[in-house]
């Protein structure tokens, strides 16, 4: 019996499995300061224990998309080693924050299966969560994913599709305990603009770009252990060159955004995202934001931001139009990653 | 109106405005591990908790340029994102060591201001400080930069030329409290030479070399949160390389120097410092050294050793020969910095 | 006086010489953050408090492989700062778990001298200690390199050639103190196979494979403050490309491994080990391991494999054959590492 870890093919999987993931990790300041030597990071909620403190919280927290990748690292053995594509995410919510010290496990549950035409693949839905060391469940999100029949003549399941939210619901998201941005200091916080400021349909161009580079994306790729081998062996790319991780690219262009986004100091929900077009090493990341919908919290200072987060490649952001007139995505966009962030009122 | 950060023209400034700068930042013992994994680094105070308590102080302190780079990058967006050349540093002290869990803040004051002749852009002098969480002063330097004009027909304003030192005086010197060489070991740091086999005039060929890495700067500009899109997007070269932050070079040439001057295990003072020519990666970077000036301190087991600190790219240091007989630099240098260093004397 | 250090030459050697080595190393949560960034580290008990906490031990000890390299490249300025060729390593022993705040220092013996016939070089063999901040021996290995004279007209020294075990007995394998497999979670650990299921002769194909990088093996050595210019000076290679320091092959290769050896949680012993050929950049790597000895220990639930570690590059593991007919290395193989693992027992 081999073994190594063949990974799950589609007619491994039922609706209603349950699998725990392998591999807690404990993260650390060490983690803090290597997402903020691979990604342009400014927010100073997760750059300074005393800004934190000064909004409430006990300390600087871990970025809200470090712990995602954490926990999205842990799934990939069981989820989506045999995966054709990464098709979406949605029903994201941020519940917990995460500091240095604590130890993360994810767990997932199979909530849908459809073979596709072809009888070659399927999608799998799960719902993923993340869990500290105390039992608190600190993210929570679903994802779909294309994968592979180990055999193409296996039986096709009942095909079950599961209706997720267009987005979370603004009440439904989780205000870390403690926040409070009412004492609020803009200047340190390095932007004037707070959630008042901002209106639906608003367009940001963030303007900062940056070029991608493999030893970058595999050691970050490799911090959050995820192990897909695409990202790092040639050869399971028929020697093309490595494919970036599409969470790679997410953490940049949220990085790239603060430059217009400053006071988005929290990543609360994730409605969707979908991976447009694969980055590989030598392209040139940028980044525009469009401002989808606001909402008050049940914290007076604390508003939440819907916000589209577009990446395009190799060219600045330009006339930020997501897609042309035949409702394809424009040329050069590689990310439109659909989330809620939590900002200072005034 | 944009939101993103447009940064300051020359006629944005005006002589004793003072200005806080953003992003205060939490150091981490995750610093001074990936300090060491980009610069070669072996100086045993930055290496050892147990070899820094021996020498009087606390704990092991963050490396003196990690904590000038932490302050330099806060002060980009307002000093230098429309900047042209960064021209010079001087008067520069270091003043209280940085610990992990320390948390910096910057502020700069404007101290001088000189239009260019071509009327395009102007010279701003600033002088900055960063702080600790404890509002302890823990560098200090001023910066000079040429600044491009937003406007080229604005009026030029009064200028104002500040008169710097050609050096700090060795009288000056903050030596870290506690501080204390008189049991220091010689074998641990690796080095037999003490400050009183010094002599000025004396040469060192610093012999090792290093290729440098696209990776690997960045990683270390992002850390410092400087974020001049000339290190990270070819777009803002015209598609030439991506330019090497200088404070990078600066942390490779010290890391170098440790060979040959092993013990010269903390910057006091920064005398000056130039960019001579930019480097881009592929570039290799050798280094040596010239003793300038030796001094005593209040510590009778510290001596302050004024150093001439030179970077040269591509072809190893060889004659050491600083400048031409025109004045002008040795083809090959790309950094001429001058500061004090404290070692034990015998 | 020149105050660069020169290293030592085979000239300079005797056998009964103990050399301290410089620059002791505070180790950190950094530090295994960084390691899991370098290499696809996923051993669980690496990776997580809450998980070494339930075998017994008080926290996520730092990976063996790391405290080997911490401990390694202090020894290079003494050692093999003019060596021709790293040898081989036997005897190896890892003795106590290295947890982050430990400081460790290096110590070696010469124990072995043998000129070589053509009178230029000799074969130098040392065993070296590493010893925490308490004093307790961490790690204790040998190594022997090939090191060139600096006066090729020197006498030759009375050959001293040491007798090393061809592994180290299981007996004398060290268990940490307090660890306890007989409550391992094997579904955190991510995988099912235990000591129980290898057999001697078993090979396994790791399958996953990785492409090696400059900034990456740079950023490795330099964490480990090994300063051979080859690994970073092109000119110190004539122009070739920089060679990968063989440690960093190690790491990787061991990681690697975790895919079929997923529950091989810590390395107790390093019985033998050759860098059969050489990488550098741009090369994959890929491992295969054999199943080469198994042995109960002193604590029932903890069983001890020894296992041979092969590295290959550029084309996968295939059919795992190390020597062809003629006893060379096969094609490809870059290294042939021999240890003890500890596995949880059923």
């Amino acid at each position: 019996m081999s073994k190594t870890i063949p990974g799950n093919f589609f007619e491994d999987y039922h609706v209603g499995q349950r699998m725990i993931h392998a591999t807690p990790r404990t993260v650390t300041v060490g983690d803090r300061t290597i997402y903020g030597a691979l990604y342009p990071n400014r927010f100073a909620l997760q750059s300074s224990d005393e800004f934190a403190r000064a909004c409430g919280l006990p300390a600087s927290p871990l970025d809200n998309l470090a712990a995602f990748h954490v926990v999205f690292g842990k799934t990939v053995p069981d989820i989506s080693l045999n995966a054709v594509a990464n098709l979406g995410y949605g029903e994201g919510r941020l519940l917990t924050p995460v500091y240095p010290g604590d130890t993360l496990t994810a767990a997932s549950e199979v909530i849908g299966l459809k073979q596709n035409s072809s009888g070659k693949t399927g999608v799998v839905w799960v719902r993923t969560t993340g869990e500290n060391q105390r039992g608190e469940t600190v993210i929570e999100y679903c994802r779909w994913v294309m994968v592979r029949k180990r055999d193409a003549g296996a039986p096709a399941p009942e095909s079950v599709v599961p209706e997720l939210a267009e987005a979370v619901d603004a009440s439904e998201l989780a205000i870390p305990e403690g926040l409070d941005f009412s004492r609020y200091d803009e200047t340190l916080s390095g932007s004037p603009h707070f959630w008042d400021d901002y209106l639906p349909g608003e367009k940001i161009d963030h303007v900062d770009g940056c070029k991608l580079e493999d030893a970058e994306h595999m050691m970050a790729t490799r911090l959050w252990q995820n192990t897909a081998r695409v990202h790092f062996d040639p050869a399971a790319r028929d020697g093309a060159p490595r494919l970036i991780y599409g969470g790679h690219i997410i953490s940049m262009a949220r990085a790239l955004s603060f430059n217009g986004l400053g006071n988005a100091q929290l990543i609360s929900g994730i409605n969707g995202g979908a991976h447009v077009a694969p980055c590989v090493a030598g392209d040139t990341v940028y980044a525009w934001s469009e401002v989808l919908d606001k909402s008050e919290t049940a914290v007076p200072s604390v508003g939440a931001l819907r916000l589209r987060l577009v990446a395009v490649k190799n060219t600045p952001a330009g006339d930020m139009i997501l897609r042309g007139e035949d409702g394809k995505y424009s040329p050069g966009v590689v990310l439109d990653f659909d989330y809620w962030a939590l900002m200072p009122r005034r």
